[in-house]
């Protein structure tokens, strides 16, 4: 008996070795394609020769909780205790999974919206939990008739990704509002706000669970620094959640993976005095104008991009296709690799819509621009 | 509703903790004091500056599963299929709990045996099964009286420590045979070994499970890099088993973590070509046998040590409080760390014995035996 039996290889795993098959322009699965900031690879050829082999405490290198409390006070001024509070993870899919499996227990709901990121409903499925799926508006925007529709007495979390991946829209004021109005009626329900592209937006900053008053009690906060600092192999993440959630949370973590990398800990916690995150959004805002500037005279319709580094197109005026056949078709003779949407519903709903990501080279910008607009 | 209710900070962290508060020489957790090879810290300096930062591939990264399986070749006979039968996990923790969390469910039985590391209870709790202990002999040899007498219809796995952590000792042939008899007529019921020690063994080769020709078939092998290479904070280990095993961890483990530190992945691969795994073995052996000779004429009484960097002692004849009280009062008042037995037993069964750690530097082991040898 299989826990996951409909669980195949991920899109971004599949779409990444079609690529590397067919020699496509990947802007797939979601990672950079630039070199890292060479001060962050001094700080690590440096460190290497310091005693930092061994195990980090369970919770995280002191340093490095003491950096993102710093962070996450200047940005959001929302004070965080690292000793109660603070965990850093094997990456942010780690920080979910522990979430989930912490508190979702067999037969509880959790409510994920579509189109969702892949690692979530198999996350409550491990859990014994049943995942309930429901779809944003047609404009990727939060349908808050059908999210509290969706509420049971068995719901015991919502996952809220903002910015969201693969969308690329961010949640408004308004859309938190929205949330708090219904959430003030069940006051049992958990929030899990994965927020790994919170340094990456550009049409309003971002509004992060960790400066909503009415909800910061209820909520964990997944994110990383995988997106953010352009170093997705280094699987370092943390989760921000009050105490008496953290505290249970922490059991599950000491014992699923114990501790994570020394290197890439101690190497991003004297990295994180140099960064300015605030740059970080102005370097991804000027790729995505680069690419949608490219793509303007296409056949693709671009959609709203407000954060995240993807792009999502419709291709309705080039193909009838489904999403997938016309991605594979899209790799193998047109030599560019995007991620399908449909792939991220329940009910496989297909709008003709695929994902690019734009964290690449001007370079590799144009080289596929160019080769997306012979369609 | 806790899923760990009982779970409390691991003994190794609270043991780790003290001895630092108390400038203890800090024989309790398990890892290394002294230098990584130099010819690592050459391998890791150079490919910080190669392409090695974004995400591996989510099964591993495909030298260091090809330069595992050749050392499994070479080590074992075992062919091993790398794309199938093989995956790099954040250590050997995240590998056990993966392997349990993907094929306990609810109500499931899971024997381990006492006493047993720490991390394998919760596994099994988190995924709702029903941890089944059973002790081993007081000297540490498997009772496979017990063992069978533990098998219900409800037992899905069993859980095999081997070479043995806390207690140092090591399964011979005929405990294979014993074990190989009882699961003839238990045919459903899988094997989870824990080997991360099988390059540190002293008194006979280490029988691996990837040598069993009547268990492979239903056997996962969990393996960790940390403890052999000296680079405990790495987190890098993996998993080996049959792909229908395998093909289900890997739904898990794609979900749970999606893929493995980039960097340390990238060095140990290209450290493996020059690790003569001999060497290991018996580095650690002229350590225990320093400890041991050190501590002979102490008042403490060695356990048999057949392999790990464990050496067990029974502490009778200096006093008769609780093993706990006496390893914290080994910190406060004499400044040596260890940690006690009893923690590792579900009924704290405790003889007064105290696992010391000897994966130190000569001067360390000298500084401590000198302290132990005035009680
Ligand atoms: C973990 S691989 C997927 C990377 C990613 O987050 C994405 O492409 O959406
Ligand atoms: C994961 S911390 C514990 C290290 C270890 O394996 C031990 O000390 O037994």
């Amino acid at each position: 008996m299989s826990k996951l039996p409909n669980s195949t290889t991920s899109i971004f795993s599949v779409m990444s070795q079609l690529a590397n098959q067919h020699g496509a322009i990947n802007l797939s699965q979601g990672f950079p394609n630039f070199p890292e900031d060479e001060r962050l690879l001094k700080i690590s050829e440096r460190i290497i020769r310091e005693n930092i082999h061994q195990y980090t405490p369970m919770v995280g290198l002191p340093s490095l909780l003491e950096k993102i409390a710093h962070q996450t006070e200047k940005q959001y001024h929302r004070k965080v205790n690292t000793a109660t509070e603070m965990l850093i993870t094997a990456g942010a899919t780690q920080g979910v999974f522990t979430a989930i499996n912490t508190f979702v227990n067999a037969n509880d709901e959790v409510i994920i919206l579509d189109p969702s990121y892949d690692s979530y409903e198999p996350s409550v499925l491990v859990a014994g939990g049943k995942p309930v799926r429901v779809s944003l508006n047609l404009d990727y925007t939060p349908n808050f008739n059908k999210i509290e529709a969706a509420i049971t007495s068995k719901t015991k979390m919502i996952v809220v990704n903002n910015p969201h991946n693969p969308t690329g829209r961010i949640w408004t004021e308004s859309d938190f509002e929205a949330l708090e109005t219904i959430l003030e009626k069940h006051p049992e329900i958990l929030i899990l706000g994965d927020e790994v592209y919170e340094y990456i937006t550009f049409t309003q900053p971002h509004i992060s669970f960790n400066t909503r008053e009415k909800l910061k009690h209820r909520t964990i906060i997944a994110s990383s620094f995988g997106k953010s600092l352009h170093v997705t192999g280094w699987k370092v993440g943390y989760l921000i959640a009050p105490e008496n959630l953290m505290h249970e949370m922490k059991k599950v973590h000491q014992f699923l993976v114990f501790s994570v990398n020394s290197f890439s800990q101690h190497a991003i916690a004297e990295y994180l005095d140099l960064v300015d995150f605030n740059i970080i959004s102005k370097m991804y805002q000027s790729k995505r104008d680069l690419f949608q500037n490219l793509l303007k005279d296409s056949r693709f319709e671009l959609m709203p991009c407000d954060g995240t580094y993807f792009q999502v197109v419709n291709y309705n005026s080039i193909s009838n296709e489904n999403d997938i056949d016309f991605a594979k078709k899209l790799i193998t003779e047109h030599g560019v690799a995007a991620i399908p949407i449909s792939v991220f519903y329940a009910d496989a709903t297909d709008k003709h819509m695929l994902r690019f990501c734009f964290a690449k080279t001007d370079d590799t910008l144009i080289a596929a621009a160019e080769k997306l607009c012979l369609l």
